[in-house]
């Protein structure tokens, strides 16, 4: 009964708003399949959940994913 | 000085676009009583956070439960 | 299909070291139960997760919870 | 290579909508500098998450956040 | 950027104690390819972090795991 | 009323397993006192956690820390 919690910056996507939930149910596909064949869990209890975070409220290097994009471009 | 996370999809409620703030003080209410009665901690250092998950980002059975929702219908 | 997560410090219970099995599962029941009472959502599909942390890993104040005890005593 | 999830309500900042992109800048900033200062945690491998939390998702007391602020007005 | 984290009960694996170290490199390795394939992130800076959770500390349809493993042999 | 997690690789410290209680006060303290200067949290109300995640539990590139830091050696 594995829980698993994906967290990515909202962006890229067809429109640069994010993932689409195309790309979502395969994340979520892809994870379960992966606990099955590995730990043999059950997708039928296993969760998975994903959340989109802002480039403002994702840092690295001590620098916001916003910054550094803009630096990037 | 306990610390809990619920993490609920976002329907539901009386339109539909998940629980009300009624629903969710009940839902810290009551979590901080069961604290304070199974393990005797104070309500004052109990803090509660509420995430609202949309359909398209909670997975189970390796499926999103938007898809789950729309078979059920 | 919630997802609970309760953290609480590793104090306290019979002998000292956090909550006994019997406490937890009085938890886990009573925010199962929680969740179905108020949003009406299945026990089937309810997942809690408790978390023990460490005095030394448990800050508030700006100080760890092992100083906070120590003082207190 | 550190992760660092940052919890704050909703509310403060300029137009009391919560955090400036400029003070969450400071934020990572600063704890990858606290990672940096007392553990030799190098920041390229820091990363930092800024969750903002609705006033109504937020419990303290057994209440929450938005019935709190509410009160001290 | 992602941040994955992944929360299994501490069973199974090879001593019943739990995944082994090559199981998780398994997880780690394929959550990590997944999010390549779909999203098109880079691995270096994909975080994953494993939990094994106990199993009296894992809770579903108001029970312990600990409980349903024992109902079940 | 903030809520920060705090998760590092428990590697390093005197005896290689981790922060002492020192640096993780030292964690503490920072990161509190960041939360006041920059968005005025009060101290009182700042709760801070940390978690040290074994070497086999981190991944990062698609590869365990521990395999990481044998590579290194």
């Amino acid at each position: 009964m594995p829980y698993v919690n994906i967290k990515v910056t909202r962006e890229g996507g067809p429109d640069g708003t994010g993932p689409t939930p195309a790309e979502k149910t395969q994340l979520i596909k892809g994870v379960t399949d992966l606990l099955q064949n590995v730990l043999n869990k059950s997708p039928a209890t296993t969760f998975v959940v994903i959340d989109e975070v802002s480039l403002d409220d994702w840092g690295i290097s001590g620098r916001s994913a916003r910054d550094i994009r803009a630096t990037e471009s």
